[in-house]
């Protein structure tokens, strides 16, 4: 069966013929150029900009049925496209067309005293899937990452999104067609059947080499119950920032405004600020918080020193708020810090302010998380931010990918071994 | 609950203490010193070298045990430990203390416009839980293994070299107290109840980073079934010779026989051999392997060459033999060597022999396996043979590692990124 005249009723079908469909498309891509990938990039780009205004009737229909639906205005505004986002997504993919192609890179190389020379060569993984919720621009950029690092992809966004990611994903067609790759480089599943997940996640473990759900608590819930194929988990991100009793006020006070307030929806935003018993400002920088419109939850200490802090209860140090909430402790220095990350942290991204180098290193060497920072914003937690260029999310997984995952993280390699007739001895 | 004073027959009870254990020992070994490892692993080399009466002794009773339970000769060699397999093992070790700690090494580092400085260092994964059976030096190989990356380790080994396994491991806790390192770093499961192996793939999600199976199909099987946590895959190795009509005839047949017969029951020998059709000398390459008492198994071509040879069934090109036994076919050149490999590989190893170079890169290049030679035997599979040291196996999975597994496979990263006060605009 062809997924492409699929009855999008048989589920198994449908889900099968795209499988093999792109894992035929995935031996193709391993060998395609350089620039045959990007200019199938660059004319996708050109694609959605033409097509900018096929795009966004697309997305007003998606929009008004949400709205007719009583879908929160939050999750009208993560589906909203306009002109602006539009051509945002357009730049996005010539961002990572700009990118360094990972495929055929020697990582390493070596000669045995045999006369072996042996070479470590990054490869494609093969077929990644990507099960998002609503932001019809992950259908743009995980598209264009995936086709760049040499993998197929099998897109299923969510219902709400729909139609936006059909005339997103038209484009990309577009794209290939032009450079001459296969379609089935970049299928997008055609139907909102939940089904389809679950085949995604346990039924197709002969065609996908990984997933990365992108999406709320309740779909990261569902990969991990059901998945049989490996998956680059993106968790929460329940970040800290610790002020050392060393640290300097005007810049604790800066680093903990933006690591919470720049913007409360990102993963890197901070959650929860610790502030050493030592430091002598920490009423400065909560009445910043406050002044900046931030809800602060704190212990005893600090309602003390201002009456708007509200008591913070045990379920806050657990609280990804995303939102302009913070909770707020004063720990007895570095050591009480990790030991509360460690308890309560989701190993994604953490700060240290400090002017101790000292307390700093310990701090640095003693958190596991993904990314721990000295004097610097949580919300630099971003692949763009890192010049990884563009990015499908932030791991908190140890295994394979850990932080933001850009096209080298979708990459595997092999092992090249040439010889003159050596055999073992 | 304490895992040393757990009840055994409490099999959730017992694992959740030895989970917990794993993660406290796992955050000290995090912040262990080389040096603190290094001598923790040659007092344990020491104390295998001193205690190999007792070791033998122990050994003695699993293999009388395993005679009495009428197991095959060849699962009892596996079993069996001599003076000279025990000093291996301590010379294994020896090995292990002398590569290079991965831990803490800065994979690569660079400055952004901003000023930010980042690096990626290398960290442990955490706790590695290890599933094998027979072979009690995996005991002694994996516990060393995971010491050296600074991991925790749970060992849970086959019933048959329950013995064997903790007298070894006795030895590496005498190791790891001498280096005060808490006895928690290496622990072996306590009871040959299967339960405990569910509760390693599927039940120790907190705990556990990633189980590494070493065994045979019914226990991979097991664990692409029921594992909830990463895993490190160990398939079979369903490996290929193609020898290209460019091939010189002498090292063709030195390598296809090495690939072979030099040890046929390891995951790197030769399953296969591919013929292009317009190598002259097909009937030098199967007679020299009758001659050296391989059974040939060919298609019709092959038959006519020799009386020997009897017909390959369809089953033969998907068969790991791990015997002096061998599937030939005569292929049309490089592209129909590398379909064939592609249907029916395992994606372990497979070598080209060719004088034609651009046969040879268009395999090298086609063929999406661990490890693909040129001119050289596929019995080269191996971490030793690689210069990576001691391996804990190959893994012919593409997500996390490839190849190889040693101790740099055994390790994650992690971003740690130093400022002055930046904040994201």
């Amino acid at each position: 069966m062809n997924a492409a005249t699929a009855d999008i009723s048989d589920i198994p079908g449908l889900m099968d013929a795209i499988g093999r469909q792109a894992v035929a498309a995935a031996s193709v891509l391993a060998q395609t150029s350089t620039s045959a990938k990007n200019a199938a990039l660059i004319a996708a780009a050109k694609a959605i900009r033409e097509h900018c205004a096929m795009i966004l009737a697309a997305n007003a229909e998606d929009v008004q049925d949400a709205k007719d639906r009583g879908l929160s205005s939050a999750l009208v505004d993560r589906l909203l496209l306009d002109e602006e986002r539009v051509e945002a997504m357009s730049r996005g993919i010539e961002d990572i067309d700009a990118l360094a192609d990972p495929i055929g890179t020697v990582i390493a190389e070596w000669t045995r005293p045999n006369g072996l020379r042996i070479q470590r060569v990054r490869v494609p993984l093969g077929v990644v899937g990507i099960i998002y919720e609503s932001r019809p621009n992950v259908t743009a950029d995980a598209g264009a990452l995936c086709l760049k690092s040499g993998n197929a992809v099998i897109l299923r966004g969510g219902s709400e999104s729909s139609r936006s990611s059909r005339a997103i994903h038209a484009s990309l067609i577009a794209g290939l067609r032009s450079a001459g790759l296969p379609d089935s480089a970049i299928q997008i599943v055609p139907t909102t059947d939940r089904a389809a997940v679950g085949h995604m996640l346990a039924g197709m473990t002969d065609y996908i080499d990984v997933v990365v759900p992108r999406g709320g608590r309740s779909l990261v819930e569902r990969v991990q119950r059901e998945a049989r194929v490996p998956v680059i988990g993106h968790l929460e991100g329940n970040c800290h920032v610790y002020v050392d009793g060393s640290a300097d006020t005007k810049m604790a006070t800066e680093i903990v405004l933006n690591a919470k307030l720049r913007r409360t929806g990102i993963c890197g935003a901070a959650e929860t600020v610790l502030i050493d018993r030592r430091f002598e400002r920490a009423g400065d920088v909560v009445k910043a918080l406050l002044d900046a419109g931030c809800a602060v939850r704190g212990d005893d200490t600090l309602q003390s020193l201002d009456a708007r802090v509200t008591p913070a209860a045990e379920s806050d140090w657990s609280t990804e708020y995303l939102d302009a909430i913070i909770a707020a402790k004063i720990v007895n220095g570095v050591d009480e810090a990790t030991a509360h990350i460690a308890k309560y942290g989701s190993a994604h991204t953490e700060s240290i302010v400090a002017q101790d180098q000292q307390a700093a290193d310990r701090f640095l060497s003693r958190v596991d998380s993904a990314i721990v920072l000295h004097n610097a914003s949580t919300q630099f937690a971003d692949g763009g931010e890192f010049g990884m260029g563009a990015e499908i999310g932030i791991s908190t997984d140890k295994f394979h990918a850990r932080g933001p995952v850009g096209v080298e993280q979708l990459t595997s390699y092999k092992y090249v071994v040439r010889g003159a007739g050596q055999t073992r001895s």
